[in-house]
């Protein structure tokens, strides 16, 4: 019988664009479900946030990438959409809504360097976060 | 015993550069996989198409992310692959060819503006969708 | 009862940034597992390398889309990140550290021009790749 897990989790956001570590908070996911090895997926069901795995260390690398972001994707650059939050549909299209990290010993596999990021672009807003984690 | 279905659906395209909504063919096999609870993963078998998850209801979001391909990654500007669709290529690799998306009660555990998109940069052709859903 | 396989790969590269090969030894872990139907999951521990699936015929191709990155996410270009590869993070963060193939037959169910690569962004280096088999 394989255990099984799945969450959805709130996530706040305090800014139109940023990214929030919620490493913990999918690690954690993983520990409740006892699974020892196999597969965890974390989804954003929204179209303007989007979910990123990168540097955990020194905090310019995200203002560089939300940076990146805002200068080849410009808010209000004369795009069709009448929302205002074109610009936020096209990022998460760009960095996308889901991942799926390794699961090994009990714990996320990720590389020493690796945090686990939602991202947001139109907050600020309530969000969610669905991990699911599936023994191999 | 775990249920189990995986499905190559044909898609068809029209335009060189569009975006085809799946969202019902993906759902129709998740229902015919009878799986309860798990993942669905969407993948194209192709060099020059992606899937993408984005909004469902206003069409501008997608001609907005089409507009923004075609201006960053434009056809034709003196690429070194000569069958003239680096770009195509250049798309698929940013969007990605493939995703993965929850299963809950049954059905997709999508966000209410989110759909599952054929991502056409090369067409028209005749293309096809790999879907697999796996019980958790 | 499930198959199931899981191994860590060493990946040498020998460029600042490049695409290697690695269908063939994901081809491999994929039938040492002796699973004949599934899913086949490729993910690198590092924040400044990428998976990613596309061409496998023409290398014209690859040399067009690491042109189109350098180009638009350039070295050294003002920068808030201090050791000199803010561009390889942000790379990474596009094209992304994981893909998702599935498994039919016993083999890697890609599409006829498909390859699956280790894009390096900031090498030379010693790198991983961890690949996951899950029988469906």
């Amino acid at each position: 019988m394989l255990g099984t897990m799945s969450r959805s989790i709130p996530v706040s956001t305090r800014s139109r664009s940023e990214f929030i570590d919620i490493t913990a908070t999918v690690d954690d996911v993983v520990k409740a479900s006892k699974i020892k090895a196999g597969l965890c997926h974390i989804f954003v069901p929204h179209t303007t946030a989007a979910v990123m795995i990168n540097e955990n260390a020194d905090p310019s690398v995200h203002s560089d990438i939300l940076r990146w972001l805002d200068k080849h994707v410009p808010a209000g650059a004369g795009y069709a959409h009448s929302e205002g939050n074109a610009d936020s549909h096209i990022k998460s299209a760009l960095i996308g809504p889901e991942k799926t990290v390794p699961v090994e010993n009990g714990e996320l596999r990720l590389g020493s360097w690796q945090g686990i990021y939602f991202c947001e672009f139109d907050g600020p807003r309530p969000r969610k976060v669905i991990i699911t984690v599936s023994e191999r």
